[in-house]
């Protein structure tokens, strides 16, 4: 099952199911209350996915759009939390000149700072270093506070793909990681979530980041210093984890900064994480229009990125 | 003019504006479209505070409540970004032991990690050193993105009071402090979101937290590295404000981990944070009640610490 959101060819938003070359859009069934929710919402008010499975299923108040005439949104909109790991593979805190730490290093970003898949995203025009960073995602389905590593994946609704992109000069203005981690739509995360009941094998993902092409990156959860199940169960020791909430795994060796010279994204490139069994995120690099006093318009200069749907 | 959020005397959640001795109930307001939100989303809906303001004033759908009936939760309770400075006054930085950065080390905490006035916090049982961190906080009327230190303001709604509170232990197994920062409800922000148009100068706030009685941190916003402007200028470079966002500004020297013993917060204890022109942010500490798998029942043993409301 692979949950997406999405805004309909009518131009509201969406989400509901992928099935083939189609989306079920259930964001507009009677039980949801006609509230402006998205799909952490939703999950919190039908209780798990399977129910909105149901809701898929039975047909009622769903509307199916053509999954090519739909523009993806990062498959949740409305998380409460997203909760990265900074170091989590040993080749790239080697590359990052930085020790290991005894616990996963959870920085957060917030929502804006994601495009969805084939959305543009943002190079920050007050950063010279714009580094990628493709990364694995868990997102969570059902609530949990201090859940054990052998529960974890009980929480766990399916994984999706994340581009974790960081301004490095930013990053590095003070010990925390934030303001570098979220600029407007300077990463991704999508095209959607797929369940772990497709079989997927957390311990065994391979990712692979391309800049315009060329493999940049190559990595795979079988060498990650926090597995999916402690990643979980560490976040919710410290905050109580939301249905739609994002857990991202880390990302492994390769990033632009560690290289000599640096490689920087630019207006113009095209980055894509490929998970295979998940499917290829892929985004074009725009420059930071000028909007003073406002956000930068959502998906300028999209362009279409949707074909073939990897997966 | 005071924005507070509260549980009414039947039990709903609602917001508006301290009048006197009565909190004016604007959250049922028709043109809110009866949809759940909190202050941030009625302030993102109505397109600011002073029309919030006109809805209390015509009285029209406004419910009155006596404010020693109510119990009143953090001043915003769907906040999209709350934002912390680690390390803004330079006794503070000394004590910690760490330099003072280029630029505001901002962190994240999320809407969980807060009480409101007069409701427990709660003590980590997973942690040995609980510690007190008293601030001043800013609540973002007004979006924007690159706001100039010269506009800052125009931005800011109020001013409102925040234990930062801290698992030491915890915001050390790493370089990045969030695991430390957001057990549930470890913190308290409020009573309420004074106006800055209170004669408010933000330059010279003085804060005093006070531990069972005892003063135990003594500042003023005259000493911030990074004053009130600054600091939205930065994070709003960034990162795109939105309406209820809350940026705190950083605790100054006296905290429980630079005493010599250390001095940490234990269930029982009262914590109160006062800012002259403000009020007092008042909260007794409790311990974490067993719930494996859920969240800490929220105002478990809750006090009435309302009495007097001083401001």
């Amino acid at each position: 099952m692979r949950f997406a959101s999405f805004v309909t060819p009518a131009g509201s938003a969406g989400f509901g199911i992928v099935e083939g070359d189609e989306v079920l859009d259930v964001s507009t069934a009677r039980v949801l209350g006609g509230s402006a929710c998205g799909l952490a919402g939703a999950l919190r008010r039908v209780g798990d996915a399977s129910a909105l499975v149901g809701l898929a299923r039975r047909g009622a108040d769903v509307q199916r759009h053509a999954l090519d005439r739909v523009r993806l949104l990062p498959p949740v909109t409305d998380a409460e939390r997203i909760l990265c790991i900074g170091l989590n593979f040993t080749d790239h805190a080697a590359e990052a000149k930085l020790s290991i730490p005894s616990q996963p290093a959870f920085f957060v970003r917030f929502g804006s700072s994601f495009a969805g898949h084939g959305e543009d995203i943002v190079a920050p025009s007050v950063s010279e270093e714009f580094d990628f960073e493709g990364e694995v995602a868990l997102v969570v389905g059902r609530p949990g506070y201090r859940i054990s590593a052998g529960q974890a994946l009980g929480h766990v609704l399916g994984v999706t793909i994340l581009a974790d992109n960081s301004a490095r000069d930013w990053q590095r203005h003070s010990r925390q990681v934030t303001a570098g981690k979220n600029f407007p739509r300077s990463g991704a995360i999508g095209p959607w979530c797929v369940t772990l009941d497709e079989g997927i094998d957390l311990r065994a993902l391979q990712i692979a980041t391309r800049l315009n092409g060329e493999t940049v990156q190559q990595g795979s959860t079988a060498d990650l210093i926090f597995d999916a199940e402690k990643a979980i169960a560490y976040a919710s020791s410290f905050t109580p984890l939301s249905a739609g909430d994002i857990v991202a795994l880390g990302t492994p060796a390769g990033v632009g900064m560690a290289r000599d010279p640096p490689l920087w994204m630019k207006p113009g490139d095209l980055l894509e994480v490929e998970v295979p069994g998940i499917g290829t995120l892929a985004n074009r690099v725009a420059a930071e229009a000028a909007a003073p006093g406002g956000t930068p318009a959502r998906n300028a200069h999209a362009r279409a990125l949707h074909e073939g749907h990897p997966a």
